[in-house]
């Protein structure tokens, strides 16, 4: 029987990773799930990572902790309060305060070395095209560039010349295009926490610009969202 | 009165590096240095950096805690045996033991958050020639990979166009050249430790890679190593 080969997946505890750790699965990558511990300023959202890969079955999970120290000056970390009821146009304006300085090339330096130690030449990331405006290390440019560091970095490139490929299978989709792909392969959108700034018992707080986005995918689904009670 | 410019330089506590600070510091940078602590075998070498950013009179010196997590599988971390006098042909030959997957592209991923969050726009790391063979994320075309990887990655770069450049002052000279330079600027090698397995009071084994390398560079630049007594 042959094995099925491996592939590191970023996992946040949110709706996107959570769709694309069911989209390894299901091309037939045995998943090994990376979660970052960094600051943040819930912890529901690790919880929620770890209720993702046991459903999910993933051959296993790691959750890393990452130093805060370079990530100051993020809402998301706490220094500075997260906004609320930004229209999409805003959104669109520019990389929120939420933005996390190179925070992609950071999680994805670490898959890449447990990817290594592994022998996976599979990295799967949920970025998005929501997400473009904002993020700049979610364009797809950032993510050709990723690759082919990636590609120079390793000894198993070097060496034995196997490429890295980093999949970005949300890439082109929208958020309703996302929940939908992830509904068909069962995706437990109950157990993903998206906000930024839950409330008692991880309840989103509906105004944040990750609910925002989370309650127009679930309508463009036309779904209702089983994490909203 | 103009202030001098922010650059994060990467901080070991080895001989290169304590260099490429002094060098850094030369250029009329503000040096701002960044130390790993990735569950090395020894805390010597950290204590080491801090020895050498003190001396040095850096503007800051951060020590950050990454997890260990991702390193698995190599000798550094505490998983293998470092291998010891091997010749130059064999140290020629391949990625040794002490190889850790991806340290590099880590260890630039933060400096490149932190430079972000601070307006710094220039990095400086002490990868050298003689790493080449053995480490293929010490490569030119690595770094020139990971630069432009950067310039992608954050907003620095995406909104207003100001792009990052990664120093590797050191990447043509021999050890011998290194040591010349740095006596020169004034480093106190005292301070570095460069051994991977250091006896009692961080004596150095004098027979592992870095040892050797160290010891050949001290006659090459013919001079003494201060940290040998």
């Amino acid at each position: 029987m042959m094995e099925n080969p491996k592939a590191v997946v970023l996992l946040s505890g949110g709706l996107d990773s959570a769709t694309v750790l069911a989209i390894a699965m299901d091309q037939g990558f045995e998943a090994h799930a990376l979660t970052f511990r960094y600051g943040q300023r819930h912890w529901a959202e690790i919880e929620a990572a770890r209720a993702v890969a046991c459903a999910a079955s993933a051959a296993e999970h790691r959750i890393v902790d990452i130093g805060p120290e370079a990530f100051k000056g993020s809402a998301l970390t706490g220094d500075g309060d997260v906004p609320k009821g930004r229209s999409q146009a805003e959104m669109d304006a520019g990389a929120p305060v939420t933005y996390v300085p190179a925070r992609n090339t950071i999680f994805l330096a670490y898959a890449l070395g447990w990817a290594e130690v592994m022998g996976a030449l599979d990295i799967f990331i949920g970025v998005n095209a929501l997400d473009y405006s904002g993020y700049p290390d979610c364009r797809p440019e950032f993510l050709a560039a990723f690759q082919k560091m990636a590609n120079l970095a390793t000894k198993t490139a070097a060496e034995d010349g196997r490429k890295t490929t980093i999949h970005a299978p949300l890439i082109d989709l929208t958020k309703g295009r996302i929940i939908k792909r992830g509904l068909e392969l069962g995706v437990d959108y109950g157990l993903t926490l998206s906000c930024y700034d839950p409330g008692p018992g991880a309840a989103p707080c509906g105004e944040c610009d990750a609910c925002r986005l989370r309650s127009g995918g679930f309508e463009e689904a036309g779904s209702t969202d089983p994490a909203i009670s």
